[in-house]
């Protein structure tokens, strides 16, 4: 399968690796020079639980990459979404499947501007990785990958997908409400991103707080709401058990989420998709959400901070 | 008058200075072996907006002083009135005043059980003083100081420790509601530490942020409504134009807040006699304080990381 991967970060490269030595012919697409100049001269580093690889997979610049795809996978930031699809417009032909594994909420209706619905797929991975340095990841685990059509119906090219998806150990599932999917982790990334970023510490040690569950569960009551008002069916067990469970430090707990890295690093986050679009949600069904209200504020003076003080 | 101050950090220092200077006898008392020491080889080192000048204003350890006072007034952090007042106890008689100027709400409720409350006094103050190190505090500008007696009585007394006041500069005003000079400061000192803290930069800084208004409004109405279940008169738009006074750059809007700088310094900070002890008395009225809540959970994390950090 012809595969172009929009945004080559550490997910988009560890999934781009994986289907690539899978035998896909797929090529890498992104912004950041360095990065693409790199992976062009040395190829891609990739540092496995087993020891470390090299892979000869190709990557292009944006601007600079060219034919008709089978299938795009999304895998930028989401404030960058509608960039990158402008970016991509060109790789789009009359059979170009484009499958959005973003966090956040919002990713779905910037891509359905440039696709239509039945060829638009939409999903989410427990897949995690590191971005080192230029031309360098980390993947970390493993993980699964839930995905379906966002007009909900099967068909054969996302069966071929899925199949494709299997070779490469990318452990597909269809999902049967990929609503469902998208908005739990949603939930599971309001919670704990910005916790950790305020607390300025790992997921463990947020975890390891006396009253972090009455902290989560006055977050994930209001994302219930509004997923209610939403029609998105949310639940709470199983969004409070995936959140319980990686606070264990033996899983991933000992990881800086990316929020707390960006704010580190001087960049912008996710958190206008995350609690920030949960507030604008709120507010056209006259939902109350302060708590997840003065979360997003407290990350944006945050983030005003990091990036004001970046050198 | 012969006048102790219990806790000679930054501002116990400076009220110290400017009455030992008035020509009391002031004992300066503190806990930090270092400090006590530099003042006591070296003198008191104060940066004055026109110059620096040395104090020869005595100091003891707790441990070390000796002798009935007047006065004793408590500049401790909330977090050690209980241990500082058993220090103090073998300087009190049955003439000693003792006068609290300390931030937070619960200081008067742990005094009280050392003096009569006809003895009590309480107050805030807008003087502004900062510890640089060992033996040296900077003031900072000018200011006043509100106190009453705690039973709201007038006596001789009191009009004779306001004389002295009077006579060191301190500005001295009879508050007719002591109890709403301080919620007020503590309403003030809840909005703007907690979210300097989490933002991790000056007042002007947060002043700046785009929703602020919104943010420092909810907090600040919760406020109210517990201050209203407890009987304490505050003015929305007095706590309000306190705090957005300060935003501006010219005023203190420079400053970092000491919560701020106790968590840089891995010190824990007074959250629980701010916004904790909102949430304590809110409880107590089954009011919903959803926000002051989740900063006084914030800051707990953080305090959490800072403690743990520190080196």
């Amino acid at each position: 399968m012809k595969i172009a991967i929009a945004g080559a970060g550490a997910m988009g490269s560890r999934f781009g690796y994986m289907l690539y030595e899978a035998g896909n012919e797929v090529l890498l697409m992104d912004g950041w020079p360095e990065h693409v100049k790199a992976i062009q001269e040395k190829g891609l580093h990739v540092v496995l639980d087993s020891g470390e690889v090299n892979s000869q997979i190709p990557i292009s610049l944006f601007s600079e990459s060219k034919g008709g795809f089978d299938l795009i996978i999304i895998f930028s930031k989401s404030m960058q979404t509608e960039q990158v699809m402008r970016s991509c417009r060109h790789l789009i032909n009359d059979y170009t499947y484009i499958l959005t594994l973003q966090n956040g909420l919002g990713n779905i209706e910037v891509i359905e501007k440039y696709v239509p619905k039945n060829r638009l797929l939409a999903g989410v991975t427990t897949y995690a990785a590191e971005l080192i340095g230029p031309g360098k990841i980390q993947a970390l685990g493993s993980g699964d990958t839930h995905m379906m059509s966002v007009d909900g119906n099967m068909s054969t090219d996302l069966i071929r997908i899925v199949d494709v998806f299997n070779d490469a150990n990318l452990n597909p599932k269809l999902s049967a409400d990929v609503f469902t999917s998208i908005w739990t982790k949603v939930a599971f990334n309001a919670a704990l991103n910005p916790l950790c970023t305020l607390a300025n510490n790992t997921v463990a040690f947020v975890g390891s707080y006396k009253n972090i569950k009455e902290v989560v569960s006055v977050i994930i009551d209001e994302i219930l709401l509004v997923a209610q008002a939403e029609k998105v069916r949310l639940d709470r067990d199983e969004v409070m058990d995936m959140i319980f469970s990686v606070f264990d430090p033996a899983m991933s707990g000992h990881h800086l989420p990316s929020m707390l890295q960006d704010i580190q690093n001087g960049r912008k986050t996710e958190i206008d998709y995350l609690n920030g679009a949960i507030v604008k949600k709120a507010e056209q069904y006259n939902i109350p959400v302060p708590n997840n209200r003065l979360i997003y504020h407290m990350i944006k003076m945050l983030e005003k901070t990091a990036v004001s003080t970046e050198v």
